[in-house]
């Protein structure tokens, strides 16, 4: 179901990444044709492989992208939420969409069209300037899931995957999990029993988990398992978590 | 040690991914100011965290993108060759690498200023949607490293790897490894063990290695083991190799 944007729905966008940088009427102006798409869960947004019309913002909820085989097997690539935006650089070029986005739970998104936000770059080069700031950042991001995949332990990610959620600094703290477990150990490239295995050990360093709701002893040093080297996981620390 | 770019350098860049779609004036327009930077096995291009002062692409050679934790541990991103650029995203909106580029072999590469690509897109915006068509290549490339690696057993990938080096689509062909076995076994994130152990398996198939050459029987069988799902993996071809 789609529906023009609410004065809302505008404020959310007008204020995320991708448009940083550029004035507030800029960013209305690159907005005016956008619809906002009420999704319910499983419902998709765009799909691997079509030609890419559009990008998409996420005003509310949470949704996955995710590349499928031929035989029906995903891999979920990242999962996003509300401020994200995702496609931009396929919708730029005109190319197709690199992987599927589909609603995890009840969610809205913005549907800005491709063809008018190439003309607004055409007149205005510093859209173009902004928006590759915003690919840059998904770049950025993309490097250190590659990085993590790479050196990160199991433990280590899911570590790191906790105190994301958490914007607290140190202490005790109690942090929702925003999605099902098969997801987040798809999201962290771990096989279901593998984060079952991570939070076990968690637990021996004050993670409580029952359900969607964790209650973390030392948020800090949540932190520090997660930034840990190899080295001292394999070494030191091993014996404590 | 750095020069002016040749009459033959401004050839091999004017022609690279990142300025397909331009006309060959304006990439010579944005080459201007390049220089040409002649390195040594080991020596540096850029380093992780430094402000982006410029983009670069590889004339000849190979040279390794990783970044390293404080305690000197490093992982590698990717690995280029002729033809590639890098630090694109960075250099135009100012911010700081996100990866250091370490020559492999000898390397010549092309060093372009950041400041005047930046005034070269304010003054043509369609070199903004060139450039933006290359860095989107540079995502879908490590989306793909992101699958690889949550999805890909490490014979799959070492198979992938071997594929990715030939043109050849049928029968028996020869293969040079273009780096050595620890840089392949860092750039698939595998252990050098496990790069071992993937090697022995794909003897079975066909595939003899000796020192850095490689005689594959059978390249159609390896793009297949490549691309073959894990399923498929953990199912009835796992006897073969």
């Amino acid at each position: 179901m789609s529906s023009r944007l609410t004065a809302g729905d505008l404020q959310v966008i007008t204020r995320v990444a991708v448009f940083r940088g550029l004035k507030s009427e800029t960013a209305q102006h690159i907005s005016a044709p956008a619809t906002a798409l009420m999704l319910r869960p499983h419902e998709w947004i765009m799909r691997q492989d079509d030609p890419a019309t559009a990008f998409f913002i996420v005003i509310d909820g949470w949704v996955k992208l995710y590349r499928s085989t031929p035989a029906g097997d995903e891999t979920v690539i990242d999962v996003m939420t509300k401020g994200d935006s995702f496609a931009e650089a396929a919708a730029f070029t005109g190319s197709r969409y690199i992987s599927t986005a589909e609603a995890v739970t009840h969610a809205r998104v913005a549907r800005i069209p491709a063809d008018h936000l190439v003309r607004c770059i055409l007149a205005n080069p510093n859209i173009a300037l902004s928006m590759i700031a915003s690919i840059s950042s998904h770049m950025h991001h993309l490097v250190q899931q590659v990085e993590q995949l790479k050196a990160q332990s199991g433990v280590q990610r899911v570590a790191d995957f906790l105190a994301s959620l958490s914007v607290t600094k140190q202490g005790k703290c109690a942090i929702a999990l925003p999605y099902d477990k098969v997801l987040i150990a798809a999201r962290l490239g771990l096989t279901p029993e593998s984060l079952s295995r991570a939070f076990a050990r968690l637990k021996a360093v004050g993670v409580a988990i029952d359900a969607s709701h964790v209650i973390v002893k030392d948020i800090a040093k949540l932190r520090q398992i997660a930034s840990d080297e190899r080295s001292a996981v394999r070494g030191t620390l091993r014996p404590i978590y």
